[in-house]
């Protein structure tokens, strides 16, 4: 799933740059990292990514030739990811009936690869053997309030479990609670599933979405038919209705060292948060990002500044996430540098 | 006066483009302005510019034709102001020894030039008249900590007024008190004298600066010749000491919106505290310069924000005076951009 026209890594990011064609932490970009990360899993032509038709070529051209038999689907407008993974989970159905499905965000940080290949690899035996759809679940480390959580009953080990319930993004109080619980885990958004269990679950939750595609004609046809009611996440249309519709639902537990990279502080999380020359006194808590020359900093503290191209930014590090309101000021006087 | 290095407006200003050399607050450059001023009030060839060897060149380009017949010498090293004020007093006698001197910093702001010019008049008028040693003194408006203060023992109006004592930078309590005394006034560094007064107060005060003058050879043999006893201020080595040598020291009061612009945060006292383009939110009394694209902000406060070239420099407002030692620091990284 590579869709994302987050905003929140402006100026970095653009409109016609997201998040994933960007290199946040090495040279490489965050597509690339996620279609690498496959390397010995999946067949280079095995890959499929789903992003919209304006970025299908930028993503072409940032994987280069390296990644030249990768599959590229350009949706003719982002509707969230059910029928982002509906329409993906088709075209490989149609070739590989019996294939197993990975579900993966393009735009996510994942620090130890073994780790992350193992339990891709534990998720796809639970797939293939039991029919259900798996989830990874990331062991929490923190009381985290900016991810939606995963419960379980059983005791958190390395095995498989049944997910009692997805819940959503916590207050505070709530995460120290869950952290403490042992039973709950992130959820990542990464979903495994045999191409059979996939379709058979969009029948059963989502048989309008279904519909849309079946009546046919072009991929525009397709997405003008999805209303409102279809243009939900794969989540919340999908994986939360799941048990109530007699389909199981696993999770994987993984500790791979696992960021989704949300916005500028972090970076931090994962060590990468200076890109750049940086002079600096007095100075401490900043993120600095710089494409050209260098930053100098004087006694400033928890700020985050970017420079990239024409744009100079500098916010409050605990208001990077709010960096809408900002952008809807540049559109009004700079639509370009959106 | 225009040799000054000064690096408080670093990055816009550098080594080879010191802030008299600058366009702060609008398309003029500090010392144009500083000319400019004396327009019908001195004839071109009656503006003589002190300033270094190697600033002599980028100061006349700054000039440009407009300016063709200001006369500018080039010290072959800066020994602060006594020897300055001492070279342009000796090459003004030798063609003008009737010629009333008025020595000026290149580098000020003046809001009201009607003002000025007539504080500058009735200055001429009383050193003319009275042979004395007159100064500008400003009216203050606030207990300004960072300005020496002239202390007169009259009520101040607008006539001229002789010196009690000049008095150094005083913390907030006495400059507390000064205000309200109604008895002090700023010192600018504006002097306004005849030539033979100052002549003879040159000699009277620092006989051994005026010695190596009159030793002759070249103006490097004379600086040469400068040890550190003469290579004070004018202030220090001739003002402050007139009295006691028995001579005149007057003050012409004026209120003519004078600031000696001394770094970033003063342009916001004068009404000029942003270049460029800016877009914020959330954000307030951050002065924003740039000379490329644009500023976003935010949610900050109290920031000093410039790009200017290769650099970005972000630094909390109240350490804006502080910028030596992050320039000690870029000086070691990057040599070319100080």
């Amino acid at each position: 799933m590579a869709g994302g026209s987050g905003t929140r890594f402006w100026p970095r990011s653009r409109a016609r740059l997201p998040k994933q064609l960007l290199a946040l932490w090495d040279e490489k970009t965050l597509i690339e990292h996620t279609v690498e990360r496959f390397k010995g899993v999946a067949k280079p032509d095995a890959v499929w990514i789903v992003t919209t038709e304006a970025l299908a070529a930028p993503t072409r051209e940032k994987l280069g030739a390296a990644h030249g038999k990768v599959r590229i689907l350009g949706e003719p407008v982002g509707k969230n990811t059910a029928p982002c993974i509906l329409w993906g989970v088709r075209e490989i159905s149609k070739i590989a009936p019996d294939a197993v499905i990975a579900v993966m965000p393009a735009d996510h940080f994942i620090g130890d690869e073994p780790a992350f290949r193992g339990a891709l690899s534990a998720a796809a035996s639970r797939a293939a053997k039991a029919g259900s759809l798996v989830t990874l679940g990331i062991r929490p480390n923190r009381p985290e309030t900016g991810y939606g959580y995963i419960e379980v009953s059983a005791k958190i080990g390395n095995e498989p479990l049944a997910v009692s319930q997805f819940v959503e993004k916590p207050d505070l109080r709530t995460a120290a609670r869950y952290l403490e619980s042992g039973r709950f885990l992130w959820n990542a958004g990464m979903f495994i599933f045999t191409a059979k269990a996939g379709m058979e679950a969009f029948s059963r939750a989502m048989p309008g979405l279904v519909g849309a595609f079946e009546k046919g004609g072009s991929i525009a046809d397709v997405y003008g038919r999805i209303a409102k009611a279809d243009a939900v996440s794969f989540d919340y249309g999908v994986m939360e209705r799941a048990a109530s519709l007699g389909i199981g639902v696993d999770v994987v537990p993984a500790a791979c060292g696992w960021n989704d990279v949300g916005s500028f502080p972090a970076l931090e999380e994962i060590g990468r948060a200076s890109r750049g020359e940086v002079v600096s006194v007095d100075s401490a808590s900043n993120i600095v990002q710089t494409d050209s020359g260098f930053v100098a900093l004087l006694g400033v503290t928890d700020l985050v500044v970017v420079r990239d191209g024409e744009v100079t930014l500098v916010a409050a590090r605990d208001r990077a996430q709010d960096v809408k309101a900002l952008l809807e000021k540049v559109r009004a006087r700079f639509p370009g540098s959106v």
